[in-house]
Formats: structure tokens, sequence, C-alpha cells
């Protein structure tokens, strides 16, 4: 296979470092590979594949020579970067919340609704990486009966906000220990040995738009516009790993080993329940792995047609890079993108 | 007024350190204060109202010649003392989960059932600690409507587990901030940066003792056996401050600004709620605080009438040390205990 030409925008950051060794791992049929990031990091050499690879600030000719575009960066570049790779015959898989709920963008996790891909017009977004696993427990479910309302509170590591949050992190960690006073700089207040339940700018409702990302998003996915979802997006002292406690009601009643069994079946999931053994998701134990864990499966004891669970995913690679990635193979897979001649 | 025989067993634990320092803060009428603790800490000195205590084992003579005795201690050491504190004429307010659910052994957060009291037999239990800032919120609630079902997750710190356990955490940390490996002992795995979705044993059907202490705890102080109520409890590391994501259903729909008027109504609880200035609950906050703090009160997005809200609480205070004390105030108020002679 000829193997394509690969632009990363964003190659620094936390999810494109990730994406890079992922690259690697996965053997993506790589042509020619760019890495692009913004004017600070310009002339940095990262090594992928045992070769330099110079930083470069994106531009036309860049993304113009592109077959994929893999954008993880702000909103705002991912807006400008992601519609001129279109227009230039790329096609951009993107980080952001810039086009997920653009109708005309598929907003796609391989394992659920990868038919969505047929009819992208050079724009795939990737979900927010705490509805990324959330929707992958929701459609293993909906194959035992259909899912009538969900409630979810997650714990959120601090590497969804970047780099410079896990470095607050461990520093603030640090002068908390030593008795000082944690000084926030990335976050509105203290994340040490703290909880903020505050992720993303508030709504007039109350919500932040984390939130209603998950909210959102996860609709889009599953083909649900109208699934009553509630949650609490909480950002906890945790490096790497999302964790979610989910509440499902479902139209039938569904055993907790159906369940279990649905989950364990499900391409991508990892079931860790065995919890008398002390068993069980935990966010340490997510980082670096590909699958999403879950378990903690059982009745939820307020509803009779409930169930009640617990995951932990790496929201650095299925909540972002490997999900990008995974896309691209299925794109490739399904003949929506050829390598260039 | 002539003031009490207080003992004090488990005085030198996390739980009984800030109980001896409320007493001085809310000048509790003491007569005559007795301090024990287990055969390691006999002998040590500890400073209450400007004079040394020395600890003491526990005895019969103690016992007998107390008017309270307040046990933080094991269930194990609870079950002993506080049925030999009752039976030679002491009243023993129990901090442990030995009696909490006896038919005749009022289970009480003042705020909420303090009318209970009335029917004690010598020994009062207090709730789990994050037992008792749900059960404050939902009595504030419902006030408005009867209360349908209730889903919350708990972010639990460290100090519920004891003073072994804030140590552990600590320490852990400043090892994993050095690059070392975490050697968990009290918990059964790493606790710093990470999240365990595990709280005391394991039952037959997927729920933790704690998880299931919720329920039927919280079913018992607000006298409604049948509650539906799920939960799942989980252990973050922060050190003292346990918070909780609440999902309320009610008979009728209540408004967000009704709900917060009620709350900020209710005796014990502090409404934090002005997001867009970045102001809610944080366990941060909470610690060293008296009332449970409250906020995020929206509409539950998923459900016609349903409430979310968010809480943060001191575990040792309310949860613990504090709802002690005031089940004796309130017990002294109703003129249930009188002053030995």
């Amino acid at each position: 296979m000829a193997g394509f030409h690969i632009t990363v925008v964003g190659a620094t950051g936390a999810v494109g470092r990730v994406f890079l060794s992922m690259l690697e791992e996965r053997r993506f049929p790589i042509n020619r590979l760019m890495v692009c990031a913004s004017e600070r990091s310009v002339g940095r050499e990262l090594v992928v594949n045992g070769r330099d690879h110079r930083v470069e600030l994106v531009s036309d000719d860049v993304l113009g020579a592109s077959d994929f575009v893999f954008i993880s960066a702000t909103t705002e570049v991912s807006r400008d970067v992601g519609r001129r790779a279109m227009e230039l015959g790329a096609v951009a898989i993107d980080d952001s919340s810039a086009f997920r709920m653009d109708t005309d963008v598929p907003l796609v996790v391989p394992e659920v609704n990868a038919d969505d891909l047929d009819s992208h017009r050079g724009i795939v977004a990737i979900p927010n990486c705490s509805t990324t696993p959330l929707t992958m427990v929701l459609d293993a479910l909906a194959r035992l009966s259909r899912v009538e309302r969900v409630v979810v509170d997650t714990y959120q590591s601090v590497s969804g906000t970047g780099s410079a949050a896990i470095r607050e992190l461990l520093e603030q960690s640090k002068v908390v220990l030593d008795g000082g006073e944690a000084e926030p700089d990335v976050y509105p207040h203290q994340i040490a040995f703290n909880a903020l339940p505050h992720i993303d700018d508030f709504g007039d409702d109350g919500y932040t738009k984390e939130e209603r990302k998950m909210v959102d998003e996860t609709r889009k996915i599953l083909h649900r516009p109208d699934l009553p979802l509630s949650t609490t997006c909480v950002r906890v002292p945790v490096t790497v790993g999302h964790s979610e406690a989910v509440h499902v009601e479902l139209a039938n009643a569904v055993s907790p080993g159906d369940a279990r069994a649905a989950l364990e079946a499900y391409p991508g999931v990892r079931v860790v329940d065995d919890p008398v053994a002390r068993r069980y998701p935990m966010p340490v134990d997510s980082e670096g792995e590909d699958d999403v864990l879950v378990g903690r499966i059982r009745a939820d004891a307020s509803h009779p047609r409930g169930l009640a669970l617990w995951l932990a995913s790496d929201n650095l690679r299925k909540g972002a890079a490997l999900n990008a990635i995974q896309i691209a193979e299925e794109m490739i897979r399904r003949e929506l993108v050829t390598p260039q001649g």
C-alpha cells in the first residue's frame, strides 16, 4: 500500500504527542508526515518512526499536499485549518468542538456509527473525550433494549485540558504538600487535592458547555436527538484517564449478567468487573490502554429497568488520538480516501 | 448551667480531634471531660479549653460517670462501648455503623429529624458522612414537593477513612511526584492521582456497604423506607471534604429558583451558586465549615420534574463531629439529658 500524506496540526500538544506515537504503534500507512504547531514550537524536531520531523507552521502548501489533516488545537485554529484543508482537497479529522454539531459534518466513534463517515464532505469531527466512552457503553446496551434515560457524573483528568494543566496539577500538588498556597492559573481554583464542578464555560441554564457537549454529541452519535441525558462534569486531581458513573434506564429490564456479556462482546470495551477481588476500572489503569474499561455493572437500585456502571478511559487515546486514527483507518477501508498519486 | 460529664472515645483519631476542637468552639457546657483512645495512645496529653487531658483507656468507671459518651472508633469498639455506656446510664452518641439501622436507635441529623431523639433508649447514631449532607438537601426539597427518586454519585475525601489514609494520600503523592511507585496500604490501590470506585466491602448485588449505607440511612432519616435511591461511591485524592453530584426527581416540577430559596432557608445549608463568577461548592472550601455548601442548582435536563445540584461538606464536621455535638445540644434542649448532680 502506497501510504498517505499526513499532516498533524497541534503536534506538540498533549493529544498531538500521543497521536504521533499511536501512528507508530498502529503502523499507519504513511507516505509523508508533516508536523505543525504554533509559532513558538516551530523548528523543534519530533522523532516519529525513527526519523526527525521539523515542526512547521501550517500553510496552504502543507494542507494542499495532504490526504489527512489531523487537528488537535484550539477551536479557533480548528475552524480555520479544518475548512481550509477541506477546500484544498484533504480530509480534516478534527478534535475540537468547532464542527461537531454541524449537520454536514459526521461526528464519529467508529465502533458506534462508522456508517456516518460515508456522507462526509471533507471534515470529520471526533467527540469530546468524555462523550466517546459513554456512547460505546450506551450502544452496547442499546443492542439489548432501547435506552430511555441516562444520568452520568464524570471524574475527568487534567490532561483533558492540555499539557499546561498537567504541569499545574503536578507543581501545585508539590506546593500544597510543602505547606504552601496554591496559585491557580490554568484552572480558576486550586485543582490539587480538590474537585471542580466546572469544565468549560457556564450557560444561562446552569449547565457548562462540557455538559452540553456530552448531551448534544451523544444524541448525534447515537442518532437519538431526543435522548434524555443529564450530567455533571467534574475535574478531579488525576493526570490521565476520565472516569464516569453511569446510570441507564432501559425500555425493558436487562440483567447485569446480560449487560456484562453485551459489553464484553463490544469492540473497544474491556470489562473489568470482579469487585470482590478488587478489580474495577480506575483512571491509572486506563492510562495507555486503547480499550474503555467498564465495571461495577449492577442493577440500578432506584429503577426497575435501570443499570448502573462505572467506566474509565484514556482521554488522550480513545478520547482523542486513537479515535481520530481509527476514523482515518475506517475511511481508508471504505475507500473514502485513497492515496495521492 | 452546671455542665455535663463528657467522655470522648477515639479522641486521638481524625474525627476525635475535630470533635474536641468543636467542643471548645461551641462552648459546650462541660463539667468534666474524659478523653479515651486505644492502648498505644494512653498517656498522651490533649489540650482542650486550655487544660491538659490525659488519654485513658475506656472503663466502666469512666462510662458510668458520664452523661454523654461520644464514640468515633471502629464498629467493634462502638458496639461494646455504646451498649455498655447505655447500661451504665449514659447516653452514647455513636459515629459508626454499629447501631444505625437498629429499630430502637434513633439515627439523627438534627435539622432533619430531631424529633426522633425523643424515643431514644440510651444510644443515638449519627449517619455516614456522605449520608448527612444528602438528607439535608433532600429534606429541604421535600418541603416543595415529594421526592420520588434520587441518583447520587460521590467524590469522597480520604479523611473519611481516617488519619492513616490522609498520611497515605500525602506520602504517596510525594512518591508519585518524584517518579516513584505507589505502595498502597490503607487502600487496595494507589489513591494519589487516581479515583477508586470502592468504599467499604462489596455485597453480592455489586453495591458496596458504603453505597448501601447511603440508601438505608437516607431512607430511615427521611422516614421514607421505600425511597428509590441509587449511588456510586467513589474515593478521590482529596484530603477533607466530601462532594456529591445529586439528581432528584420530584412529584411536581420545582424551578431552580424555588429550590435555591428552599435551600437558602434551610438551617445548616449555605447556597454557593454563582457559577458565572466561578462560585460553586468545592471540597477545599468546605473544609473547616459547619455548613453544607450547595450549588450548581439547575433543572435536570433528563427529567421533566428533575433537579440537579452539587454539594460539598466537611466530612469530619457536619459529616461526623458537628452532627454528634448538635445531637447532644438538641437532647439537652429537649431535657432528654440533664446534668448529673
